[in-house]
């Protein structure tokens, strides 16, 4: 990925923030001599670094999972959040005009190695965990053992738990850190007045902040 | 992909409009045998099929443009919304308590054979155009001819436009189109009212209607 010095995150504290808010990884890997990808919610176990783990599972139908190789190295791609910056939103317009437009996001590349597992004990503590991480959030969580255990059983065997080994992070937050303050705090307050996409609240706290994976 | 029938997406002017309303994608290349990806908003021109293009620039720094070949077929991928499905939303759980949790989703990934061009007037029209379809929901629209002619040419001179030539198109709409009506729009329900990510609105939409890119 192209990163220019300014754009690059290197807090993985940060970096491994934008994974939790944002867990839906696009798995690419090169099948047959084509790119594949697919989608799949991961967990991070360990430091964003070589030693660290994704987790996740996939369907026993997904090919995927039979190309996992200690060989290849492959890539989880994260799109945390993005949105359009107008011209129109920076006081340096009215002055000189010398503006043009851009498109702010914060993504990262986790490259690794793929191992799988058919081990139902390894199955189950995955869901387990994935589960508990998606529903930290509600009142009443729902968990593993809410469910029959005939049932989770059967489940477990329709699934394959994967692993990614870390092997190296590439992270690059476009957050409008390379503009002069009254442009970038101007970019922050266009996108919160006119919300340019889905995330573009989480990006306006991200310009403001210089930092962070946003939360609004 | 693995992709089953019942999530395979083929209306395309659906899969287009997702596409437009998330534009960023991630380029997918191999480059000395390693996966990368840039992300760039692109600009779908003519038809989601064969001979369709996707347009968009880059920085004339950023290596990736220097590998266009017509030989490789690269990968865009675009992430729509997503949102995870907590099975506490299914009327049926109540009963039987066979459910799981699930993470929905919509994606497409366009393939395609990459070109670019250096040409001031090809790379002031691909610009032109991406800011007019970026500038479409504003006001008073920001365009091109606002800044000055000479600040422009400098800022043409430090990008190369690309273009993707269209030559496959995957598309998975994963909306639980494949529950019971029921548990279906319990799940659209529960992510109206406890939204799980920020595109949680959007795919609420989805899950009703079970298609389109679900705009709140």
């Amino acid at each position: 990925m192209y990163n220019p010095k300014h754009f690059e995150q290197s807090d993985l504290s940060v970096v491994s923030a934008l994974i939790e808010h944002f867990p839906l990884g696009a798995l690419v890997t090169l099948q047959s001599g084509a790119l594949e990808a697919n989608h799949i919610p991961f967990l991070l176990r360990g430091d964003l670094a070589a030693g660290g783990k994704l987790i996740g599972h996939v369907a026993k139908n997904n090919p995927v999972w039979q190309l996992a190789s200690a060989d290849a190295e492959c890539m989880v791609i994260f799109q945390g959040p993005s949105a359009y910056i107008s011209p129109n939103w920076y006081p340096s317009k009215q002055i000189h005009h010398e503006v043009v437009p851009t498109y702010n996001y914060a993504v990262v590349h986790v490259y690794g190695k793929l191992s799988i597992s058919h081990d139902p004990q390894t199955k189950l503590e995955v869901v387990d965990h994935l589960t508990a991480m998606m529903e930290a959030g509600s009142k009443a969580p729902w968990g593993v053992l809410d469910a029959p255990a005939g049932y989770i059983d059967k489940m477990l065997e329709a699934i394959v738990a994967i692993e990614l080994s870390v092997t190296r992070v590439q992270a690059k937050w476009k957050i409008s850190q390379n503009r002069e303050d009254r442009d970038r705090l101007g970019a922050a307050k266009g996108l919160a007045s006119e919300a340019s996409s889905p995330t573009a609240p989480h990006m306006a706290r991200m310009i403001e902040a210089k930092t962070g994976i946003g939360q609004p």
